[in-house]
């Protein structure tokens, strides 16, 4: 019997191993989320914490005796989905501002967004000189680019749960965030270039810096110019179409073209994501809801409730809480906590007249998946016959990643409601 | 410059290099499939129709001088998609009738897919005699298992584009369709175990018969009775649940998990994807829509808006036409088509009164992917040194399938208009 097992499983799978896993994995997250999202609601907490939560739960179930799910974060399909859930995401946030609206705060999103860049990363820097004096002073710099990059998705998620998308300190620390993100890879770029270049024993050129900075500069203006002239044209050619969803068909290819552009570009596919969505308006396709198409943030909803969670309890699962067992990890990861934490507090002081400083640095602050690349990748470059991120630097990354990322949620939904 | 590539790339690849592929895939498809639609809409035909021809058009691009995509249809994340984009509309057919209303026409879909199954496999094992006599009959008998089992999603889908699943003979032709696929992936795991048996000596056990037929049996009649028990009381409890899309995530979650046992039965996952939309009905969720939440189909059509065109393009895609180049091949692939196209219309002559046998006939025709899968296990399977199915023989079944496949949408829609 069990001879014929996998030719019935082989004809039942179509052709593919992880269709079952999948299957099980989907089911699990969509119904947890939304159990867990329910519950920390009630207890005034914004539903994506209840998500990280579910999340870290089932990545170290096999502490508590149960199986051992930690591989599924890996798989190619549930990453790629939990991507996929990201750009979803940040699409449906931006289409909640226009270019206009963007530019209007992006003179003080961009201070922000400085700020909140140079200041973790001058205290990451001074963490390494102070904590770690024997090593080079670029793994210190790489330390301090582990700090620089605010996660976007944390935020807008806590944002939208909170309905204050519209807001205009929403649109400051969104725009910041993603300038941020944008920044962030930047500095990786360029640091990694640098310790690349060492470890050969070579200097990387000003000519390589300036390619790496002129290809994202030039996809987000592209992006934004281009995009702005050929959406609305796009629409109403559209209108000649007859059947159903071509709003959410357009809509969704358009998204997804930025976002494997900006990844062309040495960015993160997000940020294609957001610049799709500032640029789309719902007036482009007016013609087209008038028809009975539904408008598209409702369309779109459908589509996050299934992929979102996918994303942030992949995130939690990535949380080995084994990592935090030593004392000396834990007193160098609560030092590059803080260094993270006041890094980003910092934003506040340039907050505008009538914007709470307070919010505006909570906001900034977490680090989710981005610091867990770039630690990932810092594990992964060798310099002088060891890596530059170790163990335990590794562990406090991840610490601080988990700190930040857990305190954002209750802490910006109070700052916000405190008003 | 190119060695700093890598790490921004890795970066923003967020761990996954099938980010950027499947974001393109997916944009591609969506768009395309629109457009694709459309067109032969105007024509008079099913959009499906259009989605296959984009898939046969970018699997073979190649010879036309285009790119080589054909190893985008074994991605793994777009197999898994394709796999979920054909739960989701089976689900969705499912839940334009009741369990009771199929019952209704229960023994009537009973009688057409045992015509179904038998008449084609009787035709299979009949060319294979006429025409490849030196072959021992256990070679001819997987040849007969090849045509059993109908494709039910290109039949739903034209009967969805069409807009007449509610219709009696659409119940029949359904209920046949899904019957068949459980009956077809019995005979194979039969076929295949006898054959398996048969390379070591043995002969399959009556007791392993007993075994796959029953896990089946147990599977279709739990789910049914077990799930239609559950989903009123499991909706009425979750009226508890104070957020919004409580109805998607339960509703995809039981779906997801059924097409998970299924699975785990020997059967396709199409098959627990139908009994759940079956088990699931409208007035569950009244109270959950009278709060405010959108009707399930509703939310449903923007997920199958995504996934749906990814099956059928790969479906397209996974045609390799080079493969019917020779005219021994066509020859032999003319008569094992005709010997499906009959087999099938055969059911036309237990069509009940007022249901035309034709229109019934041509429902069961598409063999689709699940031919596809038969004819691939078959060339893995080794009788007596050499494959069951050996390479004209696939190229056939590959014609078959294809032949079968694209003739259905429009001569169906032909035969439903007719009246």
């Amino acid at each position: 019997m069990n001879a014929l097992f996998p030719f019935a499983a082989a004809g039942a799978g179509h052709d593919s191993d992880a269709v079952p896993t999948v299957l099980l994995a989907l089911a699990f997250a969509i119904v947890c989320a939304k159990l867990a999202g329910e519950l920390v609601e009630r207890l005034g907490q914004p539903a994506v914490l209840g998500e990280l939560i579910v999340g870290i739960l089932a990545g170290n179930a096999a502490l508590l005796g149960g199986p051992d799910l930690s591989a599924l974060a890996s798989s190619e399909t549930l990453t790629v989905m939990a991507e996929l859930g990201a750009v979803l995401l940040l699409f449906h946030v931006g289409l909640e501002s226009t270019p206009k609206e963007m530019m209007a705060v992006g003179g003080r999103a961009g201070l922000v967004a400085v700020v909140g860049v140079v200041t973790p990363m001058l205290l990451g820097f001074g963490v390494g000189e102070l904590m770690r004096p024997q090593e080079p002073w670029m793994l210190h710099a790489f330390l301090g680019a582990m700090l620089a990059a605010t996660s976007v998705g944390i935020t807008a998620r806590v944002l939208k749960d909170a309905d204050t998308l519209r807001a205009p300190f929403a649109r400051i620390i969104l725009g910041a965030a993603v300038i941020d993100d944008v920044l962030g890879l930047l500095v990786l770029a360029v640091v990694s270039g640098i310790i690349t270049a060492a470890a050969t024993g070579t200097v990387l050129s000003a000519a390589s810096v300036v390619s790496i900075v002129a290809k994202a500069v030039v996809f987000l203006i592209g992006a934004l110019l281009v995009g702005s002239l050929i959406s609305p044209r796009l629409f109403r050619g559209a209108l000649a179409l007859r059947g159903r969803g071509v709003v959410l068909a357009l809509s969704l290819g358009f998204c997804f073209v930025l976002s494997y552009l900006a990844l062309r570009a040495g960015l993160a596919p997000i940020v294609g994501a957001f610049a799709a969505g500032l640029v789309l308006e719902d007036v482009h396709f007016e013609g087209h809801v008038q028809r009975g198409e539904p408008p598209l943030h409702e369309s779109l909803e459908p589509l996050t409730a299934l992929l979102v969670p996918v994303f942030f309890i992949r995130m939690g699962m990535l949380v080995d809480v084994r990592s935090f067992a030593s004392a000396s990890v834990l007193g160098f990861a609560a030092v590059l906590t803080l260094a993270a934490i006041f890094g980003k507090l910092a934003c506040g002081a340039v907050a505008p007249k009538g914007v709470s400083g307070l919010t505006l640095g909570l906001g900034m602050m977490p680090r989710g998946e981005v610091g867990l690349i770039f630690a990932g990748i810092g594990a992964q470059l060798v310099l002088a016959d060891r890596p530059v991120v170790d163990a335990g630097t590794y562990a406090a990354a991840v610490f601080m990643v988990v700190a930040t990322t857990m305190l954002t949620p209750p802490l910006l939904l109070w700052s916000i409601r405190r008003k």
